[in-house]
């Protein structure tokens, strides 16, 4: 195991800003501005930390995002081939409004044993969902899990029956915290994003306002994240500075049948690209689903075509809760307004993700660096 | 009432091809190529006819798809704030599987009785859904509708006990054909696509293989369906030829909390965009629902906000089921590549809806052609 010495990939930090370095040939048209956190990452957003651990024998790995303190959450699953644990739970009529952690992890129906690892570790340490307390009787951690497709990405999945995932959960856990890194590592570390080496995306924005929206992705979609015959993200029109290459929108065009670096054989639970968008606004789990639904259009707009049948695209909203919405007039607005910059966030965190990602060490050609 | 011969608004014929006229300033930006069917509408697709109404002094119209035979459907609600009526029949777990008509309508609540005008007008001639036939016994035909807001758009609403939906949604049937006018037309008479005049848009893709695509939309949405600072449409990537202007990419760019020429003042009800997919191919409904999913995001990719609380969006999908799939092991894929390209259409059509329409006679200054 090598947790954070991949080859190539990066550990990042420092924020992006408007002024970006793009090439003359672009300076003509018009770019995006706006400001990132001053990590540009999800952990931007107060009360959240992420850990990654991964395996590279096995080709996969974990990525956890650890609420602080239990989060308002929502999910919205949206492609056609999902693995998942503790979705219903966050479903607005159920019980339970808070979640721990999400998890997302490589290993499809194996990875689920993720969340267990959580769970286990957190009921032990007395976090979790409590109906009373009575000695003798642990916590319920409540940790919604989504799994990718990484099993057929060559590396070595003979592991019978002690799959690696409850290990590196824990282990992901344990190295929590605000940094972390992007591309080929944690949930992205065996992912595939179309015919380009995928991996983990974060982005954040910092509101007028002051609040922040972050994003997390491991981008593994069948779909293609940069239009035909170039090599410019589809997210290009959000990016700001040159946090995924600076190279505008001119090369945005796509014939209709056109999938351009997807993957070339799609078939079923092959793919999903999993994410997570959190804030530091305190909403209601109804509208943490609504920004969940809005989020769900920035990866309709970086990844084409997204939410196929073989995708099992879910998205996770986590609201931290520290800053309120004043004016109760203008909740929906603010769910709106929050809704859209989830949007554009992701979409520049699926960019970044592919952008970040490096070879498995000893290969070559799979990178959008190298296109 | 004026029906077909609105100030502006254009008779749209004849098929557009990707030899496009844009100008030398975007000659050397790629440009997406494709094939449209003959008229670039949705009867392109074969088994599909459009009818539409208006009254112009409510400013408000109706929409009507006829199935000229019953026809496998689906719907997918993503926005927040809808109005409809039969979508509950759509779901796959429930008895009928074909609707002899979709409706769109202006007139938010009021417009659901564009169905029952339609409904009636059906029966009364022995087309529905029978549970036999018994003698006096009226079919049931099954015309699942929905509705945008556009009671605030300055038209005479005083309708009192008499909204016009009912008999301009006959009206409408009575009209239907191949032919029909985009822009200010029909459902999309009395919308607003963001600060812009909506109206009805439609296009259409023929396939390499021979399969049809189509789409019709009635774009009121609360976003905006171009960049902010230009008027490039966000569908540009998809743009066939010149179907809207051929302005190229390079415009697309837009910062998180700047909504462009979006609605300024958005509350609840008082948008929706409503769109219907048709398709020659013969799919299941449960197919159907993949292809409709994956078709939202050509809303997402056109309209930035999208699927916003304020918004109805919503989205039903039309099997004609004049074309088979005849290898049983690639149904999965060709629902994923359907439903790519239907998002594309989609895309297309909402610019087409904006790119057409004209102002109320009288008035000046909220077209995209004045941008």
């Amino acid at each position: 195991m090598n947790r954070r010495t991949l080859l190539g990939s990066a550990l990042i930090g420092g924020a992006a800003t408007a002024a970006s370095a793009a090439s003359a040939a672009q300076s003509a048209a018009p770019r995006a501005s706006g400001r990132t956190g001053p990590l540009n990452l999800i952990t931007d957003v107060e009360g959240i930390k992420i850990g990654q651990a991964h395996d590279a024998g096995v080709r996969t790995g974990v990525t956890v995002i650890l609420a602080e303190k239990p989060a308002v959450a929502a999910v919205d699953v949206r492609g056609g081939g999902p693995a998942g644990r503790e979705t219903d739970v966050l479903k607005p009529e159920n019980l339970v409004q808070e979640v721990d952690a999400i998890v997302l992890s490589g290993g499809s129906v194996y990875g689920l044993a993720s969340g267990d690892g959580i769970a286990a570790w957190m009921g032990m340490r007395g976090r979790g969902y409590g109906m009373g307390g009575a000695p003798g009787v642990p916590p319920s951690p409540i940790v919604p899990t989504a799994c990718l497709y990484d099993l057929a990405n060559g590396g070595d999945k003979k592991w019978e029956m002690d799959p690696p995932y409850r290990r590196l959960a824990v282990e992901a856990l344990e190295a929590a915290g605000d940094r972390f890194d992007l591309g080929t590592a944690g949930a992205g570390y065996g992912a595939e994003a179309g015919a380009l080496k995928g991996g983990i995306g974060s982005a954040s924005a910092l509101m007028a306002n002051g609040w922040t929206v972050g994003a997390i992705v491991a981008v593994n979609s069948v779909g293609a994240v940069v239009a035909p015959n170039g090599k410019t993200f589809w997210a290009a029109p959000f990016e700001i500075g040159d946090e995924f290459g600076g190279l505008g929108s001119a090369g945005l065009a796509a014939s209709a049948e056109d999938w351009g670096l997807s993957k070339g054989r799609a078939r079923p639970r092959e793919n999903t690209t999993l994410a997570c968008i959190a804030t530091d606004v305190a909403l209601t789990r109804v509208e943490c689903q609504r920004v969940a639904i809005m989020a769900q259009d920035g990866m309709a707009r970086a990844i084409r075509p997204s939410h196929a049948p073989f995708d099992g695209d879910t998205l996770f909203c986590l609201s931290t809760g520290k800053k309120e919405i004043t004016d109760p007039a203008m909740r929906q607005v603010a769910v709106a307004q929050l809704g859209n910059v989830a949007a554009d966030v992701l979409a520049r965190a699926i960019a970044r993700g592919v952008y970040h990602a490096a070879n498995y060490e000893g290969q070559t050609g799979k990178t959008w660096r190298e296109l």
